[in-house]
């Protein structure tokens, strides 16, 4: 007969470390096995609950396909995908401030001329319209950058999510003058919610949270010699700014979008 | 034009735990939340890597069947399980420690008679006997425990895994007799690879890991008014010893399966 020999749960997180190499992957688990570990033993996790972790991570998993990443909305949701925004966007103070890139962006989206909309399928929602500079550090316009840009149409999805949407309406790259200067229309955006019948939104509804954005148009901002910045302006007036299901709010990306006419300088810092 | 109004992370994590509720599930994102937020500024986390996990996980979750549990995989091979049961199972010093369950025990299984074998399919590998008795704390005889018994066949696989076997060929549940004692026969178990060709599997292989198990049988032992266990009985032949991928092996576990007799007795606590 054999007695326990017991290890203590320190002993077990060191044993299995020390499996792993020195690569930058070795080292990544071994932080992530140190941090997975940590949880568990800090909220006692029962089997019954590790059995309920591996369901949702692997429904997660089978929800996505070529037009929905359940993980990266997750990973939204979680206000982990803000962190590592925060953590890589490291340009000097001034500059204008990064948020989420989300999972609605399209790459390759169509030129279009300055002044022009971004509405490509009719609506009869007033459009609006945006303008400003993009400046360097020193307030110096910037000629050449371009602002990619998309947003949900008038009824709250994006084209990518909805079959009745031409493919590229409201979204286009726009390109600043000799002046730094832009300028498009496009309806105002809308709150919406993030898609909330997955076990990413489920597990929102069930701990207390919502799924909604507050009103936002996507942008990124690119200029040859600059760092470029992915990051939304939010309609002030919506109801969601202190509650944004994915934490992308930031207060110098709030403007208001209640009048015709929608100003706003983007800063780019040098690389 | 807005300025930069940085936020720190601490700021940041603080903001999403925030929008959780107390119920219990909340506690337990919060606390995931914290360590996940942990991590990604632990090892700074940069975008690519950032996706290259949600990737992971992507594919960890699409490589799920009924036939195929990946995410316990990567559980197991993570030392995540074995903690789980570390933490859960409470029994008294004394009594035989628990190992991981693993994904290939089947509900169900044939009752035997006593000294019956496991082995349903023809084999020419020679057989060996187990047995032992199960006791209390006290030294004292439990009749009636069963012990639920699952083996890879001598080819490494398991009944599930393998459509040549015959469905519940290495598997059976035995019965202690008045005196605590029970018996059943089997081939030896045979070193083993966890499942090497997902996700899991190439992570193992891309840190410096293998992906092989030590030779062990499976137990299940139950009675009523006594804390079941799980646990394995491992070879102390096996070169994986010290390197099991699933970190399973505790050395009150390891017996000598190269004589015909192997002989354990196993110690339940009452619940």
């Amino acid at each position: 007969m054999n007695t326990s020999q017991n290890i203590t749960s320190a002993e077990h997180l060191a044993q299995v470390q020390a499996r792993y190499d020195d690569s930058r992957l070795g080292e990544v688990v071994k932080a992530a096995i140190k941090h997975l570990h940590g949880f568990v033993e800090e909220v006692g996790l029962t089997r019954e609950e590790w059995f309920a972790g591996i369901d949702f991570l692997t429904r997660t998993g089978q929800m996505c396909s070529d037009n929905r990443q359940e993980f990266i909305l997750l990973s939204d949701t979680l206000g982990v995908s803000m962190l590592v925004e925060m953590i890589n966007h490291v340009a000097a103070p001034g500059t204008t401030e990064p948020t989420v890139f989300g999972p609605f962006h399209v790459e390759g989206a169509v030129h279009r001329e300055a002044g022009a909309s971004i509405v490509v399928d009719p609506t009869e929602t007033p459009q609006i319209n945006f303008s400003g500079r993009v400046l360097d550090l020193e307030g110096n316009p910037i000629q050449g950058a371009t602002l990619d840009v998309w947003q949900t149409a008038d009824n709250g999805f994006y084209d990518v999510q909805d079959p009745d949407q031409t493919p590229g309406n409201m979204r286009g790259v726009f390109t600043t003058d000799v002046d730094g200067r832009y300028s498009f229309r496009t309806v105002p955006p809308i709150d919406y919610t993030v898609p909330s019948d997955g076990p990413a939104g489920d597990l929102l509804l069930r701990t207390g949270r919502h799924p909604w954005r507050p009103a936002h148009t996507h942008l990124v901002v690119e200029a040859p010699g600059y760092q470029s910045v992915i990051t939304h302006l939010f309609d002030a007036n919506s109801q969601y700014l202190d509650s944004d299901a994915v934490f992308g709010v930031r207060p110098s990306l709030i403007v208001d979008m209640s009048s015709d006419e929608v100003h706003y300088d983007f800063v780019l810092d040098r690389t």
